[in-house]
């Protein structure tokens, strides 16, 4: 490989071999590949031009005529709330001899659009998407085209895609269910905007429990921005009642951090109410209390998402398939502390 | 766009429009191109093929014409660990127009390789690598083929390329200076490998420290693996001699997740060192005692990745820059604990 001469503000293309060795961009094209049929003239020439240049055989060339990348896209809200799950997706997908490129949505329904089709027209041959809004219509025609689609965490709204899903309901009746064989009769859900199916999963599921139990709803469901001051609003409004809530499930990590943050800042210890978190994190049983949660299975979830790209590649006209894998309770303190009395 | 009939398990591409056309692939890329030069009638046929295939123009075939894909690629070792980091850049990234792809290297140099060539070879334009292994001649090809590449958190040795890192020594003389100011005379440092630039390079800041107080050095200072049973070993080695430590630094987030939690299992709460660890993490102000920590300041790293990065695309030929980037102590209780008088 020799360092191409002079200055160059891009890396040299096919096109510019070409030019070099004055041929024709097909004849380039199946130099690259090893095309047997070319010439030996023009082998040499192609040969010589691609040494001057420094140009480098890319993924690209191989795409177009291949067909397919091996490569898949995730979009996720962030890198890092999903990361045990996208780490164990990107393991299991590179031992499968298929390359993973990353990016995040910021929760931005037209950023997610951006990445998404970039991925698309880079020749990605499927994407792992965390859904964000309610219309995702731009993804038919990328669908019909041959992109696998498998979406994470939420279903895609319009066309019907694969998707895996932890068993949102079934979390929130284990986290009530705690709370309550502990003694709390006033538990109330602080939890993400309704707008992300998630959230109203768990919201509506929460609100199942409220009823079961022949409990009133009004003031207990709390869904919203997961912003600081939104989350300490609810907060003051449960617990500054005239019968405030002893016990409280938060609807997702961010909150769970807002609800401790606040917690820590405006509430005496031996007054503050017991939690059941949605979602495990690290250094949950440092905490003081150490903190009870449900937690996602993410290297099943991993493992059922790379299942279904799998399948999907192979067999691009299968039926669109649902999976919804099992969560647990993860008991350390902060769900079984009995109601403050006030 | 026409669904394409029956089955297929591959995006088509321009060789099937080509064929389905009866056209050389060059005047489907001047069709796609919207070359003027073409004629109506291959035109027509072309377009025809294309609404018969389903076939999407794709990023690819501009970046072949353009020789830029306005797409930077980013190589860190876990996604997680640098999140702040890598969710400014990216927001920066995007707001500047460029896409942005993340794989990680799980801190394996052979993998690091795989990622970062399959980047290259996709026309990436650039690559941000936090580096793992101590050869990257395998760089040196692709950037001579026009790759833009900017190391994060570690220099690259090899190749001659732009770097971002944090002021790790300052940090460590900071962490180590408030505990000394607390009256600990017997601190002792964790940390991750040292065959990590930067582990390297917060041990070798510690023993200096040390150094300058005219305190041993021997059995206080313990790089290694970052796994819990040798940071339990470690720990147990500086708080079981005759005269333990009563302060510890840790040297980064899982050194300190570590620390932690072998203190919580092992280590009555009265009898616990002081410590301060290299880099914030979330939450670390609601532990107890809050951590005490050296932070990086990951949006100016961010900034500054981005920045070297853009120049380095404009101006390919500029001479490598290194950027550090200060660190500041965040004093929130752990560190500021006197010694424990056994």
């Amino acid at each position: 490989m020799t360092k191409a001469s002079g200055r160059r503000s891009r890396r040299p293309t096919m096109v510019d071999v070409a030019r070099e060795a004055g041929v024709a961009l097909s004849t380039v094209s199946r130099v690259v590949n090893a095309d047997p049929t070319v010439g030996a003239e023009f082998a040499r020439r192609v040969q010589t031009a691609i040494d001057t240049l420094g140009y480098r055989p890319d993924e690209q060339a191989q795409q177009l005529r291949r067909g397919t990348s091996r490569t898949i896209g995730v979009a996720v809200r962030e890198m890092s709330a999903r990361n045990p799950l996208m780490a164990e997706f990107e393991r299991g997908a590179y031992a499968s001899g298929l390359t993973v490129f990353a990016a995040s949505t910021a929760d931005n329904e037209e950023r997610e659009r951006a990445v998404v089709l970039s991925m698309a027209r880079r020749g990605f041959d499927g994407v792992l998407v965390e859904p964000i809004g309610p219309d995702h219509s731009y993804l038919a025609p990328e669908m019909a085209a041959g992109l696998a689609v498998v979406a994470i965490d939420r279903p895609i709204t319009g066309p019907a895609t694969d998707a895996v899903l932890a068993d949102n309901a079934a979390g929130i009746r284990m986290a009530y269910r705690q709370l309550a064989d502990h003694g709390h009769t006033r538990i109330a859900y602080i939890g993400d905007h309704e707008r992300i199916f998630t959230a109203r999963e768990r919201a509506d599921a929460f609100r199942a429990c409220l009823r079961a139990d022949g409990r009133p709803v009004t003031d207990m469901v709390h869904p919203g921005e997961t912003e600081q001051a939104r989350i300490s609003e609810a907060l003051r409004a449960v617990l500054s009642t005239e019968s405030p809530a002893t016990a409280l499930v938060c609807g997702n990590v961010t909150t769970t951090f807002g609800v401790l943050t606040h917690l820590a800042a405006e509430v005496p210890r031996d007054q503050r109410p017991a939690i059941v978190g949605f979602d495990d994190f690290p250094l949950a049983g440092l905490l003081d209390p150490p903190m009870t949660v449900i937690a996602q299975d993410s290297p099943a979830m991993a493992h059922a998402a790379l299942e279904l790209m799998t399948a999907r590649l192979a067999e691009p006209e299968r039926g669109p398939e649902w999976v919804t894998v099992p969560v647990r309770l993860i008991a350390r303190g902060s769900g079984e502390r009995g109601p403050v009395v006030a």
